[in-house]
């Protein structure tokens, strides 16, 4: 199968940013087969109330009126009941996003304390609202908590989350080890994981004194990069795309430290079609990129997206001639190099 | 004790390049505390020749005489029975180094397969060379070998080695695994390991991201960076000083990849002061810096240095004030990060 018509993907996890790197990124969704994208709310100040996250919508809409923007709130103090019950009913709002302190990128109002939350996820699993984690453990160095491990060691509280609000929609974001995967396996069907498109290439070799392959949470393995690959391929529909797409100025990235983030927007289905192709497993891209993710989020159920539409406005992706990653996106200080700069990934169109 | 008062410091591992950069880190070796340095032989090409490496003796005695230069040979299909010979004729030569292909920098010459080198290893017993062994293997994605297990996953090769040339000496160079001091200590009198300044410090949370601690083999985990401080501060002579000081010039750390390596030299036996002083075992500095790898390499035995002159060039390490470690060192090009740059160490000087 040497090219594939699909409906418009949804990526169901990417940062847009704000400002002039919003205006530079935005455009890339779409050139990335993307037609709905699940928006991340760590801008600074991070995105903690319905008419910050109504404000940021509008923004993003602007510069892309053809892309369907769903937008999560930042799990914080200031993140109440009320607040939930307010943001379920802009029906632009569709989870609520839980950073560890201090794990990433803008994550230093994040989370302490999940216990303090749960009247506010009693509130989301009513409202209907998705649990969106980045599930990693603070790194302690007297319990030998890296980042190696932080994942692993956060799954107890992603089951623990589960078995409290079981009926609760929840994200393990951005998963990258074989111990997250078989954790989201065992959970009911309201649990469910993002893979996002380089955790399908990159091992902890990889990011190893190689700034733009490295990210949070790192890439472990190559066992665990062929759980991810497994997962992602396997037509089990709680493993679905969330690119994690993240711009840092090249500036950000290449000096003397490295801000965590890969930028894969511009090329998201490629990337995965590209990894999908050396799997022998194109046949299940179309349930990976299009369709689990937006069942989860019930995109269509909720009136985000017409099913005729998302049908309508369909990508065909092929290997050949396939195209060249650009080397950089972007101007001045703001220039990003995406993932796989320079080299060969399968050719996308919009039909 | 806010201040040690204790003969020069030897070290058993440095890279002091060749050309303008050895110019620049030639001086930094007694600036570092240390009056004798084993110097690798990774330039470009490999020092593979009796000839090559007497000639690099002289390039570099000439920028300090004050130093003395101990020097190694790459192992490579050059490196033959005859070579050894001649090599431990010299009396400026005490080992051979070797490499596994491709696992860190100017390693393109390294060792694939041992066995065609026992016959080197054979004559090195004999005539008294010592092996040091950059212990890591190469990574296999098939067998889930990364940079993360490689140096545990070479601990099998040393223990052959050893039991197949008993009275060869090894030094397993830049240990910086809980199993690698295992391993050593298991091994008989001749088996010894050096332990970086950096690795007394670093764990995989601090080089994720930091290019300046970005180095091979990687730093591991707190429990392994715990085996080394107590290995390095046990008073076991198997365990002695080896920076492994690497210089790179700014732009091959701060770019679109990273080069392996944490430059120490300058500050080489403050780093180590400083340490020390936080475990609390200042007492076992002087074994560890000075006494150990000397009594390993047999540097008075074998007239290398005068055991008066040793003890007559001592350094006074002291807690306060301290200094703090430059920013750069170098010019133009060849600008240099040195290890926790703008950071508060113990300070040094010459009796």
């Amino acid at each position: 199968m040497a090219s594939v018509t699909i409906p418009a993907a949804a990526d169901f996890h990417v940062h847009l940013r704000d400002g002039k790197m919003m205006e530079t990124v935005v455009p890339t969704v779409r050139q990335g087969g993307v037609s709905i994208a699940y928006v991340m709310p760590n801008l600074v100040p991070p995105i903690t109330s319905v008419d910050m996250a109504l404000a940021y919508h509008a923004r993003l809409q602007a510069l892309d009126p053809s892309v369907v923007f769903l937008m999560t709130l930042y799990l914080s103090p200031a993140i109440t009941p009320e607040v939930i019950v307010a943001a379920a009913a802009t029906g632009k709002i569709a989870g609520v996003k839980s950073y560890p302190q201090g794990v990433t990128t803008n994550s230093d109002a994040g989370v302490v304390d999940y216990e303090s939350f749960y009247p506010v996820f009693a509130a989301m699993e009513e409202h209907d609202l998705v649990l969106n984690l980045h599930g990693e453990s603070p790194s302690r160095p007297d319990n030998d908590i890296t980042i190696l491990n932080a994942e692993e060691s956060f799954l107890p509280t992603l089951l623990d989350l589960h078995k409290r609000f079981p009926k609760l929609r929840i994200v393990l974001e951005h998963c990258t080890t074989a111990a997250a995967v078989e954790a989201v396996k065992k959970c009911g069907p309201n649990v469910a994981a993002t893979i996002t498109a380089h955790h399908l290439y990159l091992t902890v070799d990889q990011w190893a004194g190689q700034p733009h392959h490295f990210c949070k949470p790192v890439a472990k393995l190559p066992s665990d990069r062929q759980a991810l690959l497994e997962a992602a391929t396997s037509g089990n529909p709680k493993f679905f795309l969330g690119t994690d797409s993240a711009p840092h100025p090249r500036g950000a990235k290449e000096g003397s430290s490295c801000a965590a983030g890969v930028f894969t927007q511009p090329y998201a289905v490629q990337y995965v079609a590209t990894a999908f192709d050396r799997e022998g497993k194109l046949d299940k891209l179309r349930a990976f990129v299009c369709e689990f993710g937006r069942a989860f989020y019930k995109t269509v159920e909720k009136g985000w997206e017409k099913e005729e539409n998302v049908r309508r406005d369909g990508i065909v992706l092929e290997k050949d001639p396939g195209v060249e990653v650009v080397r950089e996106i972007g101007q001045g200080d703001l220039k990003i190099v995406p993932f796989k700069a320079g080299e060969k990934v399968w050719g996308l169109r919009w039909l």
